[in-house]
């Protein structure tokens, strides 16, 4: 690993956060790196696990329907395994109540990896990882993305080809623009050049919203996804506004309704004139069956689903259901972007655009070639670390 | 590969026949061995394709529920990459309705592997060679199974662990019992003293069912699983005979009823002390679903489903869905019992008794140790060819 001086590493733009001190066997010092905290598992068997929480930096404040921030907390994991170095990340957005950088690195402190010789059994590993707690899906995620990573470099493949996927096959990458004022929307939404498609933040009321629609029509006639965040609480208001958005050139919309509100929500989706997405409706693989009938496809996000294992899991029940598929995420690096990429070709749509909303991404990974995910062919999710662990 | 005198061949006991001449581009000629027609599909790109069909003798007579055979005609495809040469197979029994030597070698001229450049692109190979035919999916499984076999071999490792799954969680196969007189029965029971579990065909009628248990009861107290082949066609039969068989220590029924039969069936499970799965009613992914409320569980057989790609892909819509999994096959060499055996760790029951049935086994492959399927670290689907191509 190239050795980067303090002084580079800060200029990098990189803010880590000490992770909560927990039961991690064994703690390594990080003398020439003030600002993180590292904590490393060493298991008696050949799996080394360690971890990480940062601070992404959002270029902008992040505004949609219910929350807003600054900065997105991450956790980070690297596995090594018989010489070899493996990456994952879990972003830890505030609307994934209780996973904080606390308790993720409390979460990844109990994982005791001595059980297992191989890091193939990924089946067996990753049952066991999400049987140590409830929830913690994003940190979850960070581990399966590593064992992935650390499985493609082992066979010397990326994870797409593993999967047997056609890396032509990617979608363009939508390219989010959160609520704000109507100034601010134009100002991202030219910002957005270099994206094709634009994916726009709504659900607040009917008047903000065709206000910011009408703000991004105003400088831009790119096809658009909406997200509205659960914002629509009565199917009438949602039934109306998504015939408003088909006429302004809108293409889908995800989540128009409160997640549990299936009923109305089958309504609104056998009405709608466009295709409705469940995200916080469709957090893992057996919430996937319900949806059938209630919305056209699921949004899958690494840290909602606990990965790429299940990620696969769902994409296959998805298509036995014959719903579409979205490929999402949150404030990530380009470690966790280039791993949800690595499915991307078996997706309809995808909204990676993680990396590109941060100033400090930490990894050299996927590219957005005009706005379409363009995939390396480094071993495993083709990712590589800039500056230090 | 070695070479093998037609004395030493025929003594193998293959039974090959020719397959229809058809419009592949090439036909390479057999003359050392006469009585197995091949022809050769070599394409401009590097995957160059060849079958040929055999004849399985079955070791005995094989009667289930609308069917007697003394033999299973199977389709053999080789593959060859880089000059790595790997092999799939497909039984046609005869209940898969069309699909004979004769189509199955049609649908193979078919294929033309010229536009994939790499064996990996597995998901656009599989979906562009089920896209040539409806049905067809002996065909289909074979051939997803040779390239299986090849991306296992050209990243040297066994398919199971591609999958992640764990080799020692393979269950014990089940062995099968097809209806006979009542004499055949316990002299078959008796030939089955190397496996642990049972699996008795019914389905003729509640007197000849009755006596075919106890015929097996008679010799033997293992545990039994039923395979009624839809030959219930009352559901208040097909549960007073689940309550008796309750009764004589079987543990599950596939197919108790007629596959359309939905309502009655549902009602039989919900009532049922057994766990009931779905054979007949359940071919491809696109059914699972459907099957939900319906069966407790679902019986992947490759030939049904067009192979390992598809049964991945059903056995995590099953999990989706909280059911149950068996993997079952058919009259079948040791080639495309070993590729069913690399998902069998992700099953909850194993019928892969095919190779255990025939007389003229041509490959070598997985074993069965005290009746446990037990998977070999070679590369693929760990089966070798014996003789010649």
């Amino acid at each position: 690993m190239k050795k980067i001086s303090r002084r580079s590493f800060i200029k990098t733009g990189l803010t880590a956060i000490a992770a909560t001190a927990a039961a991690s066997p064994i703690l390594t010092a990080c003398d020439s790196i003030a600002n993180i905290n590292r904590k490393t598992s060493l298991g008696s068997g050949k799996i080394k696990l360690s971890y990480r929480c940062v601070d992404l930096q959002q270029r902008h404040t992040f505004t949609i329907s219910g929350f807003s921030r600054d900065f997105t907390p991450n956790i980070q994991v690297r596995l090594e395994y018989d010489g070899v170095v493996a990456y994952g990340e879990g972003g830890l957005p505030p609307y994934m109540i209780g996973q904080t950088k606390e308790t993720a690195s409390e979460f990844m402190s109990k994982i005791n990896l001595d059980q297992f010789s191989s890091p193939f059994m990924v089946d067996d590993i990753l049952r066991y990882v999400d049987s140590i707690a409830p929830g913690m899906s994003c940190a979850k995620s960070a581990f399966d993305i590593a064992l992935h990573d650390l499985i493609g470099k082992l066979l010397n493949v990326p994870c797409h080809r593993l999967f047997g996927y056609n890396p032509e096959k990617t979608p363009c990458t939508s390219y989010t623009i959160g609520i704000d004022t109507e100034e601010m929307v134009r100002k991202k939404t030219e910002e957005a050049a270099a994206y094709k498609i634009l994916k726009v933040k709504l659900g607040i009321d009917e008047k903000t919203d065709k206000g910011l629609i009408k703000a991004v029509r105003s400088v831009s006639d790119k096809p658009i996804i909406i997200d509205a965040n659960q914002g629509w609480k009565d199917k009438h208001l949602a039934l109306d506004m998504i015939h408003w958005l088909k006429e302004q050139g809108v293409q889908m919309v995800e989540q128009p309704m409160p997640k549990t509100v299936f009923d109305d929500m089958a309504w609104v989706t056998a009405h709608s004139p466009l295709p409705t997405f469940a995200d916080e409706s469709c957090q893992r693989l057996v919430d996937v069956p319900k949806l059938h009938g209630v919305f056209t496809g699921i949004n899958i996000k690494l840290i909602k689903c606990t990965g790429l294992h299940e990620a696969r899991q769902m994409i296959a029940t998805a298509e036995a259901l014959g719903m579409k598929v979205m490929i999402g995420c949150t404030g990530e690096s380009s470690c966790a972007i280039s791993a949800a990429a690595q499915v991307s070709p078996r997706t309809n749509w995808a909204d990676l655009d993680g990396a590109l909303l941060i100033t400090n991404d930490m990894f050299d990974g996927v590219k957005f070639v005009d706005g379409k995910i363009t995939l390396n062919d480094r071993p495993g999710i083709g990712a590589e670390l800039i500056g230090e662990w």
